[in-house]
Parts: structure tokens; C-alpha cells; sequence
């Protein structure tokens, strides 16, 4: 039995501390300052009212206001479970805390744009510091295809967890496993977290075919094939050049051997949670707007107005970094085109276009 | 402008009559004996009965008692595009004719059981007579996500040409391709033709999730993304394990390089064509009756009584060979618990049955 605390009581939060208390854990779900409603409903009524699902009451929920700083230091694994903007109150609460878990397990997912413009843009797995572990390489990733309401319920679910350190993703997977929440592991953290943040940009492209291509009362279903592999393709190209960029910040040899794991965007963490993301959400709504002609300005002051859509934050932090990469021929800008069509909606709030005769042959 | 025959009038070989003509080509689409009655209704309304679609009124539809050797023999490519019963029929013709076509081009799809039923099954590229073309690599493979009435009605389609002699492939290419039939290209023809057969089989077992795992009035679609991710996984070890015994019976060397074209089952003709196939079509329903507890023999006499289902025929043909190779450590079965359920369904009549527990770690 290990002491959790998943610090973020959103649904992706809420749902993990599902697993984490059937294998047995003690399990804190620790709201942010702007958790406060869901907690109180989650204490006095056992559901989470985001999820629409009850939680097993051997959940502790607690309010950012009444999390002891004692609950952190004594925790095993900590997860971070808040979304981008949350970052700064997890770093400041681990830091105020001094609590230093032996792994600090990362839901949240996100690319943050290099001071540098034209350098590429950073995973979580290099921004976050490392001295809020005990251990240099104590951050675990998480990605794959998880929605969060059905790991609620108890779905069979299949996901990774990365870490530099593999045995620490193996040891993290020894306490949150369960009979349904399935577990592989990987030492590529940052292909993961790539694929992770990228599969969000991506789907925007990808499901602007659900719209785009109508036929009777559905959609084309060729064009929709396309454009999923072409962006599993591309999420493998733009997570090898991260990962490599990762490599180089970190004075570490580029090529070396990742073990038996397969490569992150042809997996769980890819083409995996590409699958699931293209199906549904805001990502893939934003698309399915976007396929219809309209502008990425327009969507999110009507249709989605008020809605925050990760593919767009994900395109902007990776803009400049992409273009720069372009010129100075790290990327090959031809063999990218869906990337260079989701950024023109992205940056110069273009029309989607994709001309099929683009897709590199 | 190239002279094509394509032997088969069915739904896809008369599809790809379309790009065919468009590109400019003289086209014969020549049915099978058991064509004649869709070669007639073309040949009076224009209108392909099966594919529900008008088809460019250049292309010339024949009989099959009406096929003059001289159109074989004056052909530039042949299309094989019949149902896999049909190819002794196409063999016959063409053997008859003393045709031998620069190029022959492969539609159908499907494994062949070994003689040794031990020994791998092999793909068409392997057991169609090289003396069928012109030159021994005149054998060009089509895949990729392609339902054919999209195709016909010029919706925007991504495939696959394969050739052991790349150049036979892009010279196909030039012939063929339109501004919405985009093709890439490919020296893996045994990995490509392995991944367009056993797409259909493994899309059986990923396809019960729609049904095993209900969520509201849909399903759930983690456990169905999860599968899928495996099922990618479990083709391209299969695709690689038949190419592999390809190469040895071929005396080649086994891990030749295939210049920058990527993994068969990690593009068009896998991963990109699986998509497409668990979507919908016979194999997908079989698996969807499969999730809810029924056994084949059951849904084969009742549910779908009459109708064909290519991924069990790619399953009984895959069987002895699949369990010789696990047998002899060529393959480790513990990696393909996927394959392995959805073979208990078509070799002994089980219940499909995959617990998450056996997916590999």
C-alpha cells in the first residue's frame, strides 16, 4: 500500500484515484483553488459531478484550503493532475510543502514554447524541475487512450507510463494496476509526453474530415483513414524531433537503444490515443467546425465560445520552434503538411486547407 | 495513356476502373464469369448496381465470354480484382491468352494456407506465378484504407503500390494516380499484401469491443481504441514474421533495407486501413456479434447466413501455420493474445474471449 496524492480533482484526477484505491492505495484527491465546488459535492455525495460517476468512498477528498502540507510530505507518489494553467500551483505547493515523493506521476500534458523562438518547444518532462522528486528521474508520464469517465466506471483501459528511469514507471505500475486499468512501460518519457500534447494538435486536422467530406448522412470515410495515418506519421516525426532535441539539451547520446519498447507514436501514447481523441472531444469538435469552412477565430467567439481546446495552446507553444526547425532543415516541412495546415488555422487564423496532392508520396 | 484490364467486375476492381479512366487510360473492367449480370446493367444504364454509382462512360465493360485474348495480350497492366475464389479463373485467363503484361497489379486479398501446414501461410505475392508478367517484379500490390464506392465517387483516397521492384510500383503510380487517388509507394510487397489480408481477421476481434463493452446507447472506447492499438501491433509482427519466411524462401537476405519507406503495418496497408475496417463492413459485424457472446458457427448459420467473411478465411488459413511458428519460437504467442482469441473463435468455435490481464505489459 503506498500513499497517493493526486493533486488536480478535474475528471482525468478523479478517475485515476478510481484505480489507485482498488489496488489498495490510500488516496488523497486534492482539489485546486478552483476544485472547490467539486470536492464539496464529491465529500457529501460520493459522485463526481464532471465524471457523472460515484467514487469509492475510501477516496479522501480534500480542498486546496485544507490540504496539510504533512499529507504531501508523507506521500509515495504524487500526481499532477491539473490542466497546463495549473502548473504554477503544483510547483509552488510541492515546493511551500518541501515534500519531495519518490515519483511524481504527470497526467497533465502540454508543450511549452522555448524561451528561444526558434528552438523547439519543451515537453513537461524538461520543464518541470527536477528537484521535486527525490530522485532525478522520479517523473512518470502517463499517456494513452483513456477517457477519464470510462476509467471511472470501471472500463477496461490500457495506458503507458514513461520515465527515464524505466523501473521507475514499473514500480509505479505495481501500485495503480488493476484488473482493468492496464499498464505498459516505457523509458522514452519524452516521446510520450510528446505524443501525449501533439495527438490534441493533430486531431483538429484529422477530424476536419468528419465535415469536410460529407457523403449521405455521414462521412467519407477514406479521407478520414488519410489523414489518421498521415498523422500518426507526423506525430512520430515531431516526437522523434523532440525527444532528440530533449537528448541534445540534456548532452545525452540521440539514438541510444530504448530496450524492447516500441516507438511512442506507433503505441498507446500515439496512434493509440489518437484513436480515441479523433472520436470525440473538444479537439475533435474544434475540427469538425474548422472542416466546415469556418475560421479558428470565429469557432471559438460562437460555436465553442468559453471553451478551452489543448490542440490550439499545443499549436501555438509549437509554432515558432517548428518554423525554426524548418529552416535550419531539422524538419522537413514537405513531409509535414497536416502540422502546416492545423498551424495556419492556429497562428493566421486561416481557412483548414489540406489539398490531398500535398500529402507527401 | 495505358491500356488496363481489369479482370473482375465487382466492387473494387470496378472502382479502380474509375481513377483508371480519369487518368487517362483506355480501360476494359472484364467480369468473371460471375459478373454478368453487373456487366450487363453497366453496360445499358452506366451504373455499377453493387456500388450504387455512375462510372465514366470510357470505360468499356466485357463479358466474360466476350473477353478477346487480344485485349490481354495488348494490355499494359492487368488488374486482378476478383474475390480470392476467382484467381484460378484470372490464372486460366491469362495463361490462356499467353498475355504477359509489364505489369500486373493485385487487388484481391488473402492468405494462402503452406503445404506443409506447419509452415507460414503466404501471401498472393508469393504464390502467383511469376510467369504471369513480363518481368518476374511485374507483380504490383494495391493497399490501404479504400471502400470502394468512396473511390468510384472521387472522394479522396491514400493507398499503397508495392513492387520487389520499387520502380514497377511508381511506374504504376504514373499510370494510375489522379488528384484524389494518391498513391505512395513501397518495396515491402509481402509486408503489405500480409497487413491487407490480416487486417480483415484481427479487425474480428477488435470490432467485438463495439459490443462487449457498452456505455450508454454507444460503447465504450477505451477498451476498443486499446485493441486496436494491438491490433497494429499484433500485424506488424505478423506481416513480419510472413515477409521474413518470404525472404528465406526466396533466399534473400532476410533484413534487407527498405529504403525510407516506413513499416507496412505502421502505414497505409496497416494501421491506416484498419481504421477503415473496424469502422464497418462484414468483418467488423462478425466481431460485433462476436462481443455479445455469440460463437461463429452460430452468427455464420443465422445472423449472416450466406455471407462471406474474408478475415475467417485468412484465419483458418493463418491457424496451423501460426501455432508451427510458436511452436518452433519463430513466433511468441504471449505477445499475440489478440491473434490467439480471435483464432479460438474461427478454429474451434469458442466464444471470443480476451482478457485485458493477457494483453503484454
Amino acid at each position: 500500500m503506498s500513499d497517493i496524492v493526486i493533486l488536480g480533482a478535474g475528471v482525468m484526477g478523479s478517475a485515476l484515484a478510481v484505480p489507485a484505491a482498488e489496488a489498495g492505495n490510500a488516496v488523497t484527491l486534492a482539489g485546486s483553488p478552483l476544485d472547490d465546488e467539486l470536492v464539496d459535492t464529491l465529500a457529501w455525495s460520493g459522485r463526481h459531478a464532471n465524471l457523472d460517476a460515484a467514487l469509492p468512498d475510501t477516496i479522501r477528498p480534500v480542498r486546496d484550503d485544507a490540504l496539510e502540507e504533512a499529507t504531501l510530505t508523507a506521500a509515495d507518489v504524487v500526481v499532477i493532475a491539473v490542466s497546463s494553467p495549473g502548473i504554477p500551483w503544483v510547483t509552488e505547493r510541492l515546493r511551500r510543502s518541501g515534500a519531495r515523493p519518490a515519483i511524481l506521476a504527470l497526467v497533465t500534458k502540454g508543450l511549452v514554447a522555448s524561451d528561444d523562438t526558434d528552438a523547439p518547444p519543451m515537453t513537461y518532462a524538461d520543464t518541470l524541475p527536477a528537484s521535486l522528486c527525490a530522485t532525478p528521474d522520479g517523473l512518470v508520464g502517463i499517456g494513452g487512450p483513456c477517457i477519464a469517465r470510462e476509467l471511472a466506471l470501471g472500463y477496461p483501459t490500457r495506458v503507458t507510463f514513461a520515465s527515464r528511469h524505466r523501473p521507475n514507471a514499473e514500480r509505479l505500475r505495481e501500485i495503480l494496476q488493476t484488473g482493468t486499468y492496464r499498464v505498459t512501460t516505457s523509458a522514452d518519457i519524452v516521446g510520450v509526453e510528446a505524443c501525449a500534447a501533439l495527438k490534441n494538435f493533430l486531431c483538429i486536422g484529422i477530424s476536419a474530415m468528419f465535415t469536410a467530406h460529407r457523403l449521405g448522412d455521414s462521412h467519407a470515410k477514406n479521407p478520414l483513414a488519410a489523414l489518421y495515418n498521415q498523422g500518426v506519421l507526423e506525430l512520430a516525426t515531431l516526437s522523434a524531433w523532440l525527444r532528440s532535441d530533449s537528448r541534445r539539451r540534456r548532452g545525452e547520446v540521440d539514438d541510444a537503444p530504448d530496450g524492447d519498447a516500441p516507438v511512442a507514436a506507433f503505441d498507446l501514447a500515439g496512434m493509440g490515443d489518437l484513436h480515441v481523441t479523433v472520436g470525440g472531444g473538444r479537439n475533435s469538435r474544434l475540427g469538425r467546425h474548422l472542416g466546415e469552412g469556418a475560421t479558428l477565430a470565429t469557432v471559438l467567439r460562437e460555436a465553442m465560445k468559453g471553451v478551452t481546446v489543448e490542440g490550439v495552446d499545443t499549436g501555438r507553444a509549437l509554432a515558432s520552434g517548428f518554423r525554426g526547425a524548418c529552416e535550419r532543415g531539422e524538419l522537413d516541412a514537405a513531409r509535414l503538411p497536416l502540422t502546416q495546415a492545423i498551424l495556419g488555422c492556429v497562428e493566421d487564423d486561416r481557412a483548414f486547407a489540406l489539398d490531398f496532392e500535398e500529402l507527401p508520396g
